[in-house]
């Protein structure tokens, strides 16, 4: 077993408290008395016991970041990596760890939410339900909730500006003088998946626009999945001549259909995509999109959480965040 | 502050032992009491504490993924976000908890490293030195090195093929029957750099072609200094056929350039990356690249450093995970 923190007071002449203190919160330390306790300590090679330290302070400054096991992998999603990133972030910047879960690891046999890691609070992605919720809360645990919007009294959610950011997207398809639009929606959480489709629809019919339910398409966000739904969509009699895709790995595979059936971009075919993921400057042509500002999203609902955490009263709330047009070269 | 161990133990009949045990083992206790328990726990609000418990076990199932300042951010990364995910499996499979920390977060002024969270063991990636690892070493937290290498006694590193995958892009071009062949070398660690340059230079010689100096360029991993590298590249007098990027994001650069130029891949150009990250096959005509199965990297290294943390002895020993060629679209 290594040195405790009493062979240090020993050695140094320092009370426990301060040797504590000097690791813990060496702004409230003389530069002085710390050079002397970081000696003593290095020469009998102590290092404190966070652990230990957790025990006594009743707070562990970890904070767990949680996602539906449909949405796995996080970090090799392109919308979640960078949300996690403003998550790290942030979490960093003010002192706490984060770990990954995932939905089925913090549930035991009687549903009841069991974290195998203590936690001062959390922040849960997507999917999940009421009942989870109301787990972490009757165990003194804060929750805000992320990319889903649900009722519940003293809640905080964060999520994103669908409706309007599509919105933006088919207005713009119009303007350009398309009237032949096809959507093509991702299997996304019914939040998601509804605001985005129920705008294009809106969108259209204030336009007076007809829409050609040949035109309508679901499909898994995948790019094998969209590069399939395009070909039949391109196969038809009547083309579409613009394609609104809700997310960009959908887009992305219509424009490889399209580029390999040899259209031009945007001339022949028009191609807006959602997320403003890494991939919508990686392609060429640059992809048109919806921007999400993911990383801000990482960092308000982690502020929310620790302010939370550290004492201020959780009142219900959703943040919805701001979703902007980005027009590339695909439209 | 919520109810204890004693109260469920009060409550239910069963011993604390067996109680902690439904929690922490569950398939040790039959179905039966572990019913009674749990029904217990959840009437009084009851969950087991886990720092309490990892002060007893003297573990904390908690591992550390660090990653050197200059290769933030990391689940933003294309190369280490595969790594990180690969990481995360093994560890969930094996109970353990991951948390991402940078080099900056684990120096104190000493040069001591101390980590504010108590860890089993850590994984670092990339650059570090010797007297960090000995730090780790001599507070008896185990280490394991990923994508660099170090000669220190008992210390294991998993590293990539680099040299080898190099050869094979290389031989490639020339079996296509490129002469002008031009490098662009992202500035990665001297490990990295060197191993991927000077497999480059052994194969040109191998075949008796000359390396026109003009034709080997180093820049920055970023689309932005590609981008400006090929223009000048494909500006000069007498062109490269073939470019040869060290990373994907680098060739994809090179792509966009030739791309807007009018130029046809690869018949007016041939080129190949190195990584095969998710952008390869996001760009149209897919990239041909070096393979690196980044997701087995960090599973082996999770798998070396969990057996050392479990009492395997750490011996020295460099893991090189093999590279492979794909040929797709570019070359």
């Amino acid at each position: 077993m290594g040195a405790t923190i009493l062979d240090v007071a020993k050695l140094c002449g320092y009370s426990k408290t301060t040797i504590s203190r000097a690791f813990a919160s060496p702004e409230k330390v003389s530069e002085k008395t710390r050079t002397i306790i970081y000696k003593a300590a290095k020469e009998i090679n102590y290092t404190p016991d966070a652990i230990a330290r957790a025990m006594v302070r009743k707070k562990t400054d970890n904070i767990g970041f949680i996602v539906a096991d449909q949405q796995y992998p996080v970090v090799l999603n392109p919308f979640y990596s960078p949300v996690f990133e403003g998550v790290l972030r942030t979490c960093k910047e003010k002192g706490y760890s984060v770990f990954i879960a995932s939905e089925s690891d913090i549930h035991i046999s009687t549903g009841q939410v069991y974290m195998k890691k203590q936690m001062d609070g959390v922040i849960i992605c997507g999917q999940t339900d009421k009942a989870t919720i109301e787990s972490f809360k009757s165990q003194n645990i804060p929750v805000v909730l992320l990319n889903n919007i649900i009722d519940m009294d003293d809640l905080v959610c964060v999520a994103v500006d669908n409706y309007n950011g599509t919105v933006q997207a088919v207005e713009h398809l119009i303007q350009r003088g398309h009237v032949d639009i096809a959507i093509i929606s991702g299997n996304f959480s019914p939040n998601v998946y509804n605001a985005r489709y129920r705008a294009f629809v809106d969108t259209m019919k204030k336009h007076g626009l007809e829409i050609d339910e040949r035109f309508v398409k679901r499909v898994e966000p995948s790019l094998e999945a969209s590069m399939e739904c395009t070909t039949q969509l391109l196969a038809q009699k009547r083309e579409p001549t613009a394609i609104f895709a809700t997310n960009d790995v959908i887009a992305i595979g219509a424009m490889k259909v399209a580029l390999r059936a040899g259209y031009k971009l945007p001339e022949d075919l028009a191609i807006v995509g959602f997320d403003d993921s890494d991939y919508s400057e990686i392609v060429e042509p640059e992809l048109s999109t919806v921007r999400i500002n993911k990383l801000e999203i990482g960092k308000v609902a982690s502020e929310r959480l620790i302010e939370i955490i550290e004492g201020k009263a959780a009142e219900k709330e959703v943040i919805l965040s701001e979703t902007t047009l980005l027009v590339r070269a695909t439209s």
